[in-house]
């Protein structure tokens, strides 16, 4: 980080929003792909011609083609925000994290593993990152026994959640305010955490 | 229902059997292209051809193609089922019955909706099917002020666990006995039918 000099304009900003965007049209092509074709079917170029940029740029940015799958696939960038908050809260914070989510981005990260394939490599690899980044680091939050099974009891909460925001679309809970929905909902994922 | 006499034998059950797996090879071949086709570019001789039958038999058991698309986009014959238990055992019922859905079928048929496409016709019928034969009957079973918006979490808390089982393939709930699982996951169902 510079401090630009009177004489520029503060560029960097803008400049690390153009990085930023170009970085995730990149994502979004390697997901578009990797939706509807086997990971060693897709080529470099594949990504760059349907991200609009150069095969190069992408190597500048994820390294090559598996690093960047791999972080596709990956849970590792969502987590932290979705357990961002004291175990006695965090059933409130994580029913919030889906519904803020489902609100302002159209869907919340995490609920990727719904859409996971349930045949081939792409699916397998999802759900073992799903496991390791998702429901074991939750497990590790919480004491007593049963960490693992109650994590996943936690999460299966939130996920259903997320499908009759987005998938089944219900209509009362689209038409409820979010602090009401937390309220009613968060006992039950609080419940597994803190028993 | 006729008697066998003792010179024949009881053919008549291994028919009903025959006609039933035929039936659920049709409704299969029609969810398999429905899944992948719109619903107006489905012949009926396409589904005959997946389902290893003819056209005009798919005709004698279900009537028309729309009729029989109806069939597999509607959740029917299936909530009957599924909220068969007095309202205060029925969190508990509806956790064991998504349970032994998973575990002895593979899937509960109310899952359906996790899969219903985001974009098109199909979805939103499915979508539409499933608020009227889903959500609204169990709120007709609820008393008190909010029914929609409980059903619909309640629903929702079940959809999860079925994701988690059947998608993300939790491993600590897939090792789980059904039990445990039920008196763990059903206070958190309950909450929303009885509050």
């Amino acid at each position: 980080m510079t401090t630009p000099s009177a004489a520029t304009p503060p560029a960097a900003a803008p400049a690390r929003r153009d990085a930023e965007a170009t970085k995730a049209a990149i994502l979004r092509a390697a997901r578009h792909l990797l939706a509807r074709h086997a990971h060693a079917d897709i080529t470099l170029k594949a990504v760059a011609d349907r991200a609009g940029v150069s095969p190069p740029l992408i190597l500048k940015y994820f390294g090559n083609k598996d690093a960047l799958f791999a972080r596709v696939m990956s849970f590792e960038a969502d987590v932290p925000d979705l357990l961002d908050a004291p175990l006695d809260d965090l059933g409130r914070h994580m029913v919030r994290h889906v519904l803020v989510g489902q609100t302002e981005r159209g869907a919340d990260p995490v609920l990727r593993i719904v859409f996971a394939p349930l045949q081939g490599e792409q699916g397998d690899i999802l759900r073992a990152n799903f496991r390791a980044q998702v429901g074991d680091r939750l497990a590790e939050r919480l004491a007593g026994p049963d960490a693992g099974l109650r994590a996943e009891l936690a999460v299966s909460a939130l996920l259903g959640l997320g499908v009759m925001f987005g998938i089944a679309r219900g209509t009362h809970l689209r038409a409820a305010a979010i602090d009401d929905i937390v309220d009613r909902y968060a006992p039950a994922v609080q419940m597994h955490l803190t028993p």
